[in-house]
């Protein structure tokens, strides 16, 4: 019983696991098609979120089947309970990458992104793409270190979308107001992106101390975890 | 036994309607604070918003507590887990609201939001908050013909949304660029506060039917229910 248990315990991990891979690579290519005006690769990207629905679907029908059955408790329940919360995470990142690949496609044949914004979200998206891979692998590992790495991460993701807006609001914006609206959203979806990226992290960390991330930050990281 | 358990998810549905009123309140009173830019009042709405965090702490206490003390199966099972998701879609209703007043904040002693636009907002304002009010009737109730209201509701707001980004891209604006960026990112907020409470009823017809809305919503209205 504990085996089938702990099987079905790991095929969830596997899917949240998966679940992480595709929207990584989503805001990576999501990333691509926003700057090289590339309506393939954005409808691509625009296609492909549903299938993180579909492993969000499962992966639900799963925890509720091991819930009903298995009856886990204490830690076991609090493991299946979070990974319900970090499904949502993704598949709301997932959201927010084809959000990007659609800007790309509404602005069709051109970038929504001007030339000398071009490196800024380069780096946001590349960041966001990181900090993705990087939430995988404390899924994987439970790597307490790592996932506390991932707040920091998400201040250079702060400073960055500081920087657009002061592009934004510098008087010697020339690119008129829709590029700025299409900027300010693209600039909210690859800031929210990190923030449930991180969130990810977080409820893993919350998972393996059963403390809150915020609480071991502030007393510097964990020993011997 | 059975008593027990009906009064623990009685209290999560309590927690449920709370989280709506609150949240509900948060973003007519953020709203006012945008307008009138009125900066105690926006202080209060950002201070109120850790109510709103710390019952869906305690909501999530009582749902884990409930699944491991009842084990409950089926349909039973299926409530308890919905409701987990209702309560983070509250909860992030309620940080929306937050931004609200902290872009009132921000811009203090000015509104962030130009006379012309005011009317718009003020729509999108009250649009939102009546939502909320009837996805908390609906977690009440349970009425499927309300829940499916609300989608409808959604669609004036998408209209109203349309309607700020015209504003914004019409060739005569002459408020500057940061105002257009506060209003683009004060229309996504309402937005996205519109998506989660259409969320929240959705979920309640999902635990209704078993079907999820769109596909009732595709056939018209539920019958005798």
């Amino acid at each position: 019983m504990r085996d089938a248990y702990h099987e079905e315990l790991d095929s969830i991990s596997d899917d949240l696991v998966e679940m992480a891979r595709l929207v990584g690579s989503a805001i990576g290519r999501a990333t691509t098609a926003m700057l090289d005006a590339d309506l393939q690769l954005a409808e691509n990207v625009i296609a492909a979120d549903a299938r993180v629905d579909e492993l969000q679907h499962e992966l639900e029908a799963k925890a509720i089947e091991l819930l009903a059955r298995q009856q886990p408790v204490a830690t076991d329940l609090r493991v299946v309970v979070t990974s319900l919360r970090m499904s949502a995470d993704l598949e709301r990142s997932g959201d927010l990458a084809q959000h990007v690949a659609k800007q790309a496609r509404l602005r069709y044949p051109e970038s929504p992104v001007p030339r000398d914004l071009q490196a800024t979200l380069l780096e946001m998206g590349q960041l966001a793409q990181r900090l993705m891979a990087k939430a995988a692998e404390v899924i994987i590992t439970k790597d307490i270190d790592l996932a506390l790495q991932l707040e920091q991460d998400d201040d250079e993701m702060d400073l960055l979308h500081r920087t657009l807006f002061q592009h934004l609001i510098d008087e010697r914006w020339k690119h008129g107001i829709e590029t700025a609206v299409d900027v300010t959203l693209l600039g909210r979806y690859y800031e929210r992106f990190a923030d449930h990226a991180v969130s990810v992290a977080k409820r893993v960390v919350y998972l393996v101390t059963g403390e809150h991330a915020d609480a071991i930050q502030a007393v510097g990281p964990v020993e011997g975890s």
